[in-house]
């Protein structure tokens, strides 16, 4: 019986990753959680939708009840409501994914857990780019739950728990349909409402540089830590993902290029200083050797990244992206 | 109202914690924690002993009910036993050190915390020197813990619910009285049981190198990081120890040195592999250049880590040791 979970499938992430597991077929089951109830897709194989907290006693153990040997754990409140709320960011991106994993723990088998973690885990002053042993040291609550749950991720795949591997995300961009709570939004904003005919913020300098991956490329991420073969990993289980490392302004010279001044225009620059601080704090680029070598894939470029948008999101044809070598 | 309160004031740096304490005066009040009672010693000021279970809730609320302005946390299970017991290592390793945290929080003051970490926080392959950026990947459970506590430790420091400072210990050496779990005992058996003219088992090579300091030098870290401006730190809280390095080869040596042939023909090699294994993914040497530069010092050598131990604990004079310059 090939059983996939996807915690966290309400979100844009969890979607699409539906979506492409329904298209990929090759399952006999597939378990859709989240906290509000996730739409449940057409699929050649039986979907079943289960809502809860995670976090709530007992909860954990139903996910894994029927032993589904795939779990993609996606679930987490976001830095900028992890931050504001000290007590949720913890019970949620921390004691949900322990319990998650002592559940697993209990249940006595061994699955794949592919677990999102973030370049949130690193923390200024950084290296040009950050290499693949360089230290957490969080600057945000969100980037310390994110920190703790690879360490436990660590301990309980070196214990034989379950077989996990951790992806640090870059922040994904164009993030498509409203602004959430994330302080990064206005990277994927300066790019998605031009491009639909509105105006965007911009918060910060056009100097600031940052680290991108489309929704496609992280899904691409997702469905290879599904496949590779763990023992390349040792015992170091969270990688730094590849991605295109831009900074503001090459991302407003990239959506001239691919949309025209017209688009570039719409943005409006209204510095914010508490988001600038926030930002000041984030890492910039990587050397992401380790993916690399395992065969995680980044995009080609930002233009690439506005293009997957715009076929994506929008429907419409461009000329088709390269696939990039990380 | 000077108050100070030790964690783990029953074990071995905790009364040693304890006695220097009474020694250099200073304290109005001093409130000794640990599960079985410590020995209150004679002081001249007002001395309280306190036994419980910290990972029990509540418990973690008395111990700060009286608002102690500054709290050294030593309290753990060893690597040994976390590693034996899988349950019990998160219980008061992990638990019992974040509902300390949390009832800090609750308490709404902002002592300062002087928390015991681990070079166990680091797991191989490592660097020639580990330097003060280098990733936590460790290979124990006890390892993945003190570096989740670590964590904790910034995060809660960042967000101003106390005043956090964490030392990642040396492996301290030589550890007076009878073996504990660590399977780093051999370590210390092989100076203080040939010391004491008894046999010592060696059960790994002589070129296994490793990193030391006394329980002097560990005790200084401890008064002098309740003393250090903490603004120094920034964001990373938690700091590698400057220590000695030696080969257990280097050891014997200076075993020979201090206190004869006759001592060094006392220890016995005895190979055990699963030792060996646990070893072989430990740290063997460090550039401990944050911390040097904040004014812990090192002993000055492995001979004077022998002669500590004579003084301090088998009240032997010897040659005075030096100070080292970490």
């Amino acid at each position: 019986m090939r059983r996939a979970l996807i915690i966290g499938a309400a979100g844009m992430i969890g979607r699409k990753l539906t979506e492409r597991l329904v298209k990929e077929g090759g399952l006999d089951e597939l378990l859709l959680h989240d906290v509000v109830a996730p739409r449940p897709p057409q699929a050649s194989f039986k979907v079943r939708t289960m809502v809860s907290d995670v976090s709530s006693p007992g909860e954990a153990d139903k996910l894994v009840a029927s032993k589904p040997g795939l779990i993609f754990h996606l679930a987490a409140i976001v830095s900028g409501e992890a931050e504001a709320d000290f007590e949720k960011g913890y019970r949620i991106n921390l004691d949900g994914t322990r319990l998650l994993f002592e559940a697993i723990r209990k249940a006595a088998y061994r699955p794949r857990v592919v677990f999102t973690s973030s370049i949130a885990v690193f923390g200024a002053p950084f290296p040009e780019a950050i290499g693949d042993e360089f230290l957490n040291a969080p600057l945000t609550s969100y980037g310390t739950q994110k920190a703790i749950d690879e360490l436990l991720l660590a301990d309980y795949s070196r214990r034989g728990f379950f077989d996990g591997i951790g992806l640090r995300l870059p922040t994904i961009c164009v993030r498509p349909g409203k602004p959430n709570k994330a302080a990064s939004g206005f990277f994927s904003g300066i790019i998605r409402e031009p491009l639909a005919g509105q105006e965007a913020v911009l918060p910060v300098p056009k100097s600031v540089r940052h680290w991108f991956a489309s929704p496609r490329a992280a899904i691409e991420f997702l469905l290879h830590a599904a496949k590779l073969d763990t023992a390349q990993l040792g015992a170091r289980r969270s990688l730094n993902m590849p991605g295109v490392t831009a900074t503001v302004g090459e991302q407003i010279e990239a959506l001239r290029r691919v949309a025209g001044e017209a688009a570039a225009r719409r943005i409006r620059e209204e510095p914010d200083a508490t988001i600038m601080k926030i930002v000041e704090g984030w890492p910039r680029n990587f050397d992401a050797k380790r993916a690399s070598a395992l065969g995680f894939r980044a995009d080609a470029s930002f233009d690439d990244i506005i293009r997957i948008h715009m076929e994506d999101e929008l429907g419409q044809r461009t000329p088709a992206p390269q696939r990039g070598r990380g």
